[in-house]
């Protein structure tokens, strides 16, 4: 299993943001829908063995976290806007001390980075993209495999805390530094290709 | 120079669509901004070196070519309703036989697919992504290239048969058919690290 955390800092926790304003209004959101699109979109199916957590830090009911799981999910078109509104619709669900499905392959929590990320190092390895990191062409990738994304802005102080204590691998992509969304797609790429072989 | 041309078989050649159904209403023009977006965008800058080429073969005045130069380009960003807009403004505007500026970075004109192709053909080494090519990983690209590529569809026969008398390379990408922007994402990373050495 591919996996992928990605913190919105700036991302709504409530469903009361405008579809036609993703980037402003909505803490540029399309930041993350476009990581969702790169998580699972190949050219005539989807990846079903990947699975995306967006950690939402932004707004009046932060932090949550919505998962989605490759294997399971339907309603997903390419585009920034029905993806927005898929999110959308799961900041409407009232929440308690658990996960609830919003849609087939779309889970909402109250869970935060940490919880995210202390939950994923038990079943797999965590690996951080930097640019100081091996080339992940020089690294055999394991089965089960994390990997942790800043937004448009880079993981705070507090969550790179979180993320050392787990002792992640560095890895890097390559010579220049990339949008997230398109960081996902060089390592699908190259897991794609490794599991190829 | 890396260019990239990609067709648009559906897509507007009028400016009278809405930015809230680029999807349907407008030919699914959300898989050319989202070529856009890939062509130019890095994590704190844009690809100065790189030149998109937008053939739009759809509605009531096909075909138009939108040519997008980031040596040049301004108000661009990476959101698909946004770069909607600009095509959209560059759709509203009156053509004759040359190509005129739309906005900084951003040209239009009448060029057919084949207008578009004979004239790289010219500059630069063409490149047709095919499951079936050399892997990129095993060429060394040289300095101008152009890779063409279809939008949610394949060429058609005709667009196929004025590539192949171009005599293009045939390349590979992975071992999974992705979507135009995810390609072309692939692309820019192995450039950067054959140009990185």
């Amino acid at each position: 299993m591919i996996r992928f955390v990605v913190t919105g800092h700036r991302a709504p926790t409530t469903g009361d943001f405008k579809l036609d304003d993703i980037t402003g209004g909505a803490g540029r959101l399309d930041v993350l829908v476009r990581c969702v699109n790169s998580a699972f979109f190949l050219s005539h199916s989807i990846r079903t063995d990947t699975e995306l957590f967006l950690v939402l830090e932004g707004g009046r009911d932060a932090p949550k976290t919505i998962r989605f799981s490759g294997k399971e999910i339907r309603y997903l078109n390419p585009d920034e806007r029905s993806t927005a509104s898929l999110i959308r619709n799961a900041l409407l669900k009232k929440l308690n001390d658990t996960e609830i499905r919003s849609s087939p392959g779309i889970y909402v929590s109250r869970r935060s980075f940490s919880d995210v990320v202390d939950y994923l190092r038990t079943v797999s390895e965590i690996i951080y993209l930097k640019e100081d990191g091996t080339d992940i062409r020089d690294t055999t990738l394991p089965e089960e495999l994390t990997f942790v994304l800043g937004d448009d802005k880079d993981l705070t102080e507090e969550e790179e805390k979180v993320l050392m204590a787990c002792e992640p691998s560095k890895l890097c992509i390559g010579p220049l530094s990339l949008h997230a969304d398109h960081c996902m797609i060089v390592v699908h790429n190259e897991i794609d290709r490794q599991r190829d072989k």
